[in-house]
């Protein structure tokens, strides 16, 4: 099954592709590794922003993590023509924005990281730091970047 | 000689695999370039916790830094089947959980980067950022990823 | 045009290369990808140091992600022989010194990246997150890492 027809499976739709909030590129293709940028929850035509374990809790900052997952999923899909050439995803780092005390980063990532597996399968299983942050960009909830294997 | 007779030599015993806490894995194998996921300081059956530079001093968390690169190995010989199929330590990103106003954090860092160079020899020397996070998981003291270069 | 003729045009001299300040190397060579370690800004025989949007302005922290991009090249160009074999520039991690409420780090650390489109052109336009840290080594503006594909 095509990962187009996955998405369709999952009832998932990928958002519009964010435009990078800087001099940089949303993704750079080093050969066969992809590394994605950081990226954020994107929500209809808002970022989701705050701080975790304040003013978010926990099941609305995973859920943001999935929407940044989301993000980043149209961000290789412009630059890759087509998600069938992820091979692996190899690696995220994961980034939240924590009140004071909220330790309970995993928790929060695991929202973008399951999104991978049901997306790519197994070939969505990666390595992971998953950790607080005193500021995000414009006050964003999570921040997510990823490293992936495609093939041409 | 062998990387396991010389943890013998160096009287070092590595800790049990530590099961990720979240959707991850401990670590991918990307081709020859394997990727550990952000481990923290395992001590008998506990982590150790705590913000460096308030609960912790910088002596006890140069020790968790160096606990952290135990846990480390141990998951990378349970993946690779040997550490001597490790042919260089590339890159650590070494994360401390801080109190306010603590920057020693290099000073922190090195107590795993001097182990990875006890083991290793100058295989172990490696590229690096030591900085200071506003949490870390479960309130663990030091967070570190890895890049290694292994062979077949 | 060569990179040492570029840099003349911009009127660009690099700063003396920095000595690591733990038990690390300034950057690892793995293959064709060079691992520079996280650098931060240096203004004559000091680091500029403080909390961005408290003891300094965005315009001061900008400067200071610019000193930073300068001191990698300076390590760079000490590892390679030359600046002419960087073939690209993969990614940057962008660490900003935060005061409480300080979000505006992507324009921090597009003083780095702009330096380095400036000075490679295309092939400097990378990968990026930008992200504000609790603290940074010895109290640091700004702490910048990257990743860059290299020919022998």
């Amino acid at each position: 099954m095509s990962i187009a027809d996955r998405l369709v499976e999952l009832d998932i739709r990928l958002p519009p592709v964010f435009a990078p909030a800087g001099s940089y590129e949303g993704c750079v293709l080093d050969g066969n590794i992809l590394y994605v940028s950081g990226h954020g929850p994107i929500s209809g035509s808002d970022f989701v922003r705050g701080k975790v374990g304040h003013t978010l809790t926990i099941a609305e900052a995973k859920r943001a993590a999935r929407l940044t997952g989301l993000s980043m999923l149209a961000t290789m899909q412009q630059t890759l023509g087509t998600l069938d050439r992820v091979e692996r995803i190899t690696k995220l780092f994961g980034m939240v924005n924590v009140a004071e005390g909220f330790d309970q980063t995993p928790a929060v990532i695991d929202g973008c990281s399951e999104l991978l597996i049901e997306v790519f399968g197994d070939a969505g299983r990666h390595a992971r730091s998953a950790v607080g942050m005193a500021e995000l960009p414009f006050g964003i909830a999570v921040e997510i970047e990823l490293i992936a294997r495609v093939h041409d």
